[in-house]
């Protein structure tokens, strides 16, 4: 008998969305950019790549200086991920003990609970209202609050003044999973200032079109940063992801239209899905969850996934008559609402 | 009180050999290759350069499809990690819970000790010989055994009768780490084939050139690496890393070469260092430890450092009077033995 830990034996590992390896697909699943990054940060592989034989900066100094300026914070509040998926797993593991709990919201990114599972720590499911918001500030005493706001798979922000009294009275730490923070207009850097157990994560996956690349940071107060460091991986971004990395931060601005594109686009796309018989719930993020009122959502998945058309259907009681689909281009967009209406007939 | 584990707040954490951001270093330090890989490997970047928007393939299917065809196995039987550090990480927290022990020689590499100490786990460590080998097979409980072969930081091959031994005998896991395998005589597909609980780890960082893109692997029997799987992040390696390291794998003709001129070179090094009054442990490794019998090793390791070379110093009572030297270039190699030549004078 091998020593497989129970807590790996009994979880089933998390499924991400499909990735075809093929082109053919119009890939509206996975909630990535549909605009590539600008050309220009190409330049930031040439020097790195005489260097592939030697070990990247294991502190990724660079990277961590160009979030620090884009986030106006402070380089020691930064942690650098490989992705954000990492950085939730280094919180877990510095700041839950396997058997303690970690409380996450009734939907949100599944990711949080296999964590949780293979980790061997409970999983504290928090009760949402009917439209999946939080109904008041949260009352638990779990040592870490997964929270993403906007908070998938509906896309919304959260309650500001629910998470505001929640980071107050929480014993634990708040991570707020800011991962689609740019489609929308808020954020919570108020939070960080005022709460020394707040910690925010971002990603350069969505809108800074690198999913590609896995790059992440966690934004706190250096106490925790510090600890949360030596869960860290001493080498866990490569050289050509902390190149890359900084030369997108430092083109922001090339970015700001891109993210302004894809916000008209996710207006267009929700009146076009409302105007052919969904429900679509209001989003801030670069995905819309939609329910069709003609047909059940596996199947307007299946007939769409043969049209070569790929969006996100999650089998949970709570969403099983709606589809999550990403904002893709324009022209991609316009090509799924021809497919809808065709399926409509 | 915010909640950090007592794992966590206790350690110190890991301290990674000294990555100078600058490039005015001969760098015998950190053990990487001194040669770059070939150059028609970057030619495996190009068709990346346009997909960054997208997450890489979760499986890195291509990768380990190379990995299988260049170690002889099955790709099931294959994990891939970012950096073979993710490896023992994933290896870790698959196979030890919280409380359980890990077994590590006295001595070995310390990355082992920091991941089972911010785990939670707690240390076995197994005695070793005067000339810091295996005094016979490992009598131990503890669910998972870190065996490095060939084991820094002397750098010898384990003795396989013994390392056979101890997976016959062995009731956990026998985790042999061969990041230094393509510089020796020696391998351990034998024991992989005859015991189920034998996983073997491999790094790209060494011998074939790539420490700046974190690729390592995990070989072992299909049910084990399913579990070590669900363990793993989903997209732990990154689209240039898998490009990158899948046409190391697929060059590795070209890569025989080098490791051959780094044996010579090692030799050359050995017999210099023992010319000049050094002390110098049989190495199987792109590294030798030796001790100076004319000055104490932590100025030695200053003195070098003054003069622009960095090799390693570990401050442990059972090598306190030992420098760790990478073997560079011949060039680098005469510019070292010149400099301890100057010192001794």
């Amino acid at each position: 008998m091998l020593p497989i830990r129970a807590s790996v034996r009994q979880t089933p590992g998390y499924t991400p969305g499909e990735q075809p390896q093929t082109t053919d697909f119009i890939k509206l699943n996975t909630n990535e950019n549909p605009y590539p990054p600008p050309a220009s940060i190409l330049a930031a592989l040439e020097p790195e790549l005489e260097k592939l034989r030697l070990y990247p900066d294991p502190v990724s100094r660079r990277l961590r200086q160009a979030a620090a300026e884009t986030f106006g914070v402070q380089p020691e509040q930064i942690l650098a991920g490989n992705g954000s998926d990492d950085i939730l797993n280094i919180a877990l593991r510095t700041f839950v003990d396997p058997g303690q709990t970690v409380g996450v919201l009734d939907l949100t990114y599944s990711l949080y609970q296999t964590l949780t599972a293979v980790h061997g720590a409970e999983l504290e499911v928090i009760a949402t209202n009917e439209r999946f918001e939080l109904s008041g500030p949260i009352i638990s005493t779990a040592p870490l609050l997964f929270l993403a706001s906007p908070n998938p798979p509906v896309g919304k922000h959260l309650n500001k003044d629910f998470l505001r009294a929640t980071c107050a009275r929480h014993p634990g730490i708040v991570l707020i999973d800011e991962a689609y923070i740019d489609f929308g207009d808020e954020d919570h850097w108020d939070l960080l200032a005022e709460f020394e157990n707040a910690i925010i994560s971002r990603t350069l996956s969505k809108s800074y079109s690198l999913a590609g690349m896995r790059v992440g940071f966690a934004i706190g107060a250096p106490a925790l940063i510090r600890e949360m460091d030596k869960v860290r991986d001493s080498y866990n971004l490569d050289r050509l992801a902390q190149a890359l990395g900084t030369a997108a931060l430092k083109a922001r601005a090339d970015f700001i239209p891109l993210w302004q594109k894809i916000r008209a686009t996710r207006i267009r796309l929700s009146q076009g899905l409302t105007a052919l018989g969904f429900e679509v719930l209001d989003s801030d993020s670069n995905f819309v969850l939609a329910s069709p009122s003609w047909i059940p959502a596996p199947e307007l998945y299946q007939k769409l996934k043969d049209r070569k058309i790929l969006v996100r259907y999650f089998n949970h009681p709570r969403i099983l008559n709606f589809v999550r689909i990403t904002v893709g281009t324009d022209a991609e967009i316009d090509r799924l609402l021809a497919a809808v209406a065709e399926l409509k007939g």
